[in-house]
């Protein structure tokens, strides 16, 4: 037997062994009464160690080795998939496992003290155990540096989105932020002159709107044979492509947060779904990266789901599902309770137009703290400043400024900038597909995804990992990622430019 | 670190793995949509194959020689402990790999006939699978004897109910056997002389059955907080000492199955749940065997919830739950329901006096089977003149007799013989508790379970695997299992000896 093949046997248990931490951690979100969190904890330590030591022992290495000097025998891809195995194996074994062990204790711990610390708006509370926490994945990200090259900010950023680089982001993000404040004046001041949306008056019951949310999930292409829809207090599509668990949260005064909720973690099921079969359980048949699939989610919701077209579609059909009258239950005061841009201090609660510059303020600062060139000390003044500079207002107090979000406080670093990358591949992928599929539009103001989802099958979800971000996008579009089209897309629907 | 140490080391991630695969199995009974199966199949044998070479490692094999060598110095708990790893590490080391796959895809295969051939009452279709079959289960019990010392059956038997003996069994169920049949006489006699039960009239929604036996499971001492009640086709207690997962199937035509199903495996539950937890994922702190844990759940069952005590704290919130009416709704009649004794053809139908006989028949034809004293050829008569000897009754085709039950054709020989020991000891246990708290039985007629389960986490759940089976009876009963305790419960009960 091959080096190679018994590579890919080594990998198909390993990720067998990941999808099944997959399932106990859907379960933990979802099902899992408060009890069982201790025993959970040991059932999960217990698969990530297995993990870890079928990943960095010495047998994979030479193994790796081995396949790499045969690998020009192999198909192409059988070579990407050996590509994607190297990089797992270089992220798994850059770092001494006491610096893991410490990362992941530093991590837990300040997580535990953020939430009290968010509880009661006292940064100062956390900033020490911060610290700690920033000077190890500092640790981190300079020793995943020497081993992938590039800066420690980008060996960060590669565990999210392999191949990505702040130099290349600088330019994308930097031209995004001279866009935006003027672009949102526009924006403002031209919803200022429109009506102002009309309320839906509910109670909208928990029953109704998950009813009508299936029904629309099943429009979009979810096989319910292959898949769940539950409840938990962060909505998140986990499980696996033949079994994919999507949850949401539902609001009986409010039902067009979850409804659209929904829509995006099904984008991510239809990436998953899609995912190539024959590559089943092997590095090169997985998702590319959050960037990608970001983009998915955000093409159905953002692209999508609150256009004009698949809005003029939906507003009957809730009409009908819940019962609704009058002229707020119209396509039109639907879409401009959809397309409401308004700057709020909450990156999760954020429209189309202000999400952005959240995650450039993120990116800013969270690169600026890597490289050593800010501390956290600093974190709420700047994180102010930003605000002020990219949105105009600024927070009342640091729970409704840096210490909103989890990710630094568990240790996920470098994750930002992929919200904001999958927003823009969302919309160039969008416009290549109706560039190359003209009845797209047409088949969606039908509720018909049939024509979309097969292009995004041929040239996204099929593919897996077979290609880079970059080859991908430029493969499915006709050239690398533009931030010009996201800005094209936000004018025409903001603006009314086209 | 001492060998002991690693040991223990080494047998908590194990244990955690375990528990692992136990929730992906809950979940793939109450959760999974059907196209998850493959993928879960994958999970779950990555799971096994990690198990297995972890517990058949030469290392495992080495600490635990060095580990006996020095087993003076340890407690006795520890000394325990190290029985049970040795036990385990025997009973996973004692086949060749070849023949566990081997006995794996027959067993698979055989159960996928079987299924057909029991809905077509055709036993001829599955003979021949499961003849390869039960030749390799013969194997496996040569060579599982050859390493754990008495009978191939003895050796399949202590998979099941570590140190049971067929000799042992043999006396006392052929004691049984030679007792059943008169007084099954002398009850239905009796029974027919007395009213027959007012039927209850539903229907009754799933969802008060649901709240009514939350209710109740919380009188017996499970905490929601640590624990689920759902649905599935099979009936199972899952989960772990924290996170218990109990489950039930709804008649909306009768609510009496599903809620002392309920109750049956709220027994279960409450064993695990007394686990100690000093001992949590070692092999000493586990359940003690199958005829223990039956024990503990037909002793809630048929021993306290079967009885007038208890069915006369019932039948008023029956009523109340149910909005029932007029004299059915008596204790008097709920206890006709609960003690109706009926010869049938199915075991897992089976009333309280019947079932032995089912299993006695199962016992003695695995028993000649495995020894070649019988083949498969001959089941089908051998079964029918066994079930007209025990019961007076003649099976009218084979799914409703030797092709019934699921054992045999997917692997499980040897485990028959745990369900009524676990009665015996349910009878003897309960016996014992009465004698040693004389309030047990006022406070069960109020539905108050704490006195009795203070006794049994004394006596049986906060050992875990401690003692012996027959060791842990004795301490608890001051003696050996004796049959002729449950013989008495059941006179006393059935014909109102005491």
């Amino acid at each position: 037997m091959s080096a190679y093949t018994r590579l890919e046997q080594r990998f198909k248990r390993l990720n067998a062994l990941k999808e099944a931490a997959g399932v106990l951690q859907w379960d933990m979100s979802t099902m899992m009464p408060a009890g069982g969190a201790a025993a959970r904890g040991e059932q999960l330590a217990a698969l990530e160690v297995t993990c870890h030591e079928l990943l960095s022992a010495p047998e994979t290495a030479e193994l790796l080795e081995a396949a790499e000097g045969e690998a020009e025998a192999l198909e192409f891809w059988a070579r990407a998939n050996l590509r994607e195995m190297r990089r797992r194996w270089r992220h798994e074994t850059a770092l001494d496992p006491a610096l893991v062990e410490a990362l992941s204790k530093a991590g837990n711990a300040c997580e535990m003290v953020w939430r009290e610390a968010r509880a009661q708006a006292d940064f100062a509370m956390v900033l020490p155990s911060l610290k700690e926490l920033l000077g190890l994945v500092r640790r981190a990200a300079v020793a995943k540096a020497e081993v992938l090259g590039g800066t420690p900010y980008d060996a960060l950023l590669d565990q999210y989105e392999p191949g990505g680089a702040a130099a290349r982001i600088d330019g994308i993000f930097d031209g995004l932020a001279a866009f935006l404040p003027g672009f949102l004046s526009q924006v403002l001041e031209r919803q200022a002159a429109a009506p102002a949306p009309l309320a839906l008056e509910g109670p909208f019951p928990v029953e109704t709107q998950r009813a009508f949310a299936r029904r629309l999930m099943e429009r979009v292409g979810f096989d319910f044979a292959r898949g769940r829809l539950d409840e938990s207090l962060h909505p998140f599509c986990g499980g696996v492509p033949e079994d994919l668990r999507i949850t949401t949260r539902y609001d009986e005064a409010d039902f067009t947060k979850a409804l659209m909720g929904v829509l995006h973690e099904t984008g991510h099921a239809m990436y998953e779904r899609g995912l190539p079969a024959k590559w089943r359980l092997q590095p090169v048949g997985e998702a590319r990266g959050m960037a990608v699939h970001e983009s998915q989610s955000l093409l159905i919701e953002m692209q999508v789901c609150r256009g004009a077209g698949f809005v003029g579609y939906l507003a009957p059909l809730a009409r009908e599902a819940f019962g609704g009258q009058g002229p707020a239950w119209e396509a039109e005061n639907l879409l401009r309770h959809y397309n409401r841009v308004e700057p709020g201090f909450i990156r999760v609660d954020a429209d189309e137009v202000t999400y952005p510059a959240h995650v450039i303020l993120r990116y800013r600062l969270e690169k600026a703290m890597i490289a050593g060139e800010m501390e956290p000390d600093d974190l709420p003044e700047a994180w102010n400043a930003g605000m002020a500079e990219l949105l105009g207002i600024t927070p009342p107090d640091d729970a409704l400024g840096c210490l909103q979000d989890i990710h630094w406080y568990d240790g996920a670093w470098g994750y930002f900038p992929t919200y904001t990358l999958g927003a823009m591949a969302a919309a160039q992928l969008f416009a290549a597909a109706e560039t190359a599929v003209p009845e797209i539009p047409e088949a969606i103001s039908r509720g018909d995804f049939g024509p979309l989802m097969a292009w995004l099958g041929e040239h996204v979800h099929g593919l897996g990992s077979l290609y880079g971000t970059d080859d991908l996008i430029e493969r499915a579009t006709g050239r690398p990622l533009d931030p010009k089209i996201f800005e094209a897309h936000l004018k025409a629907r903001y603006l009314g430019d086209s």
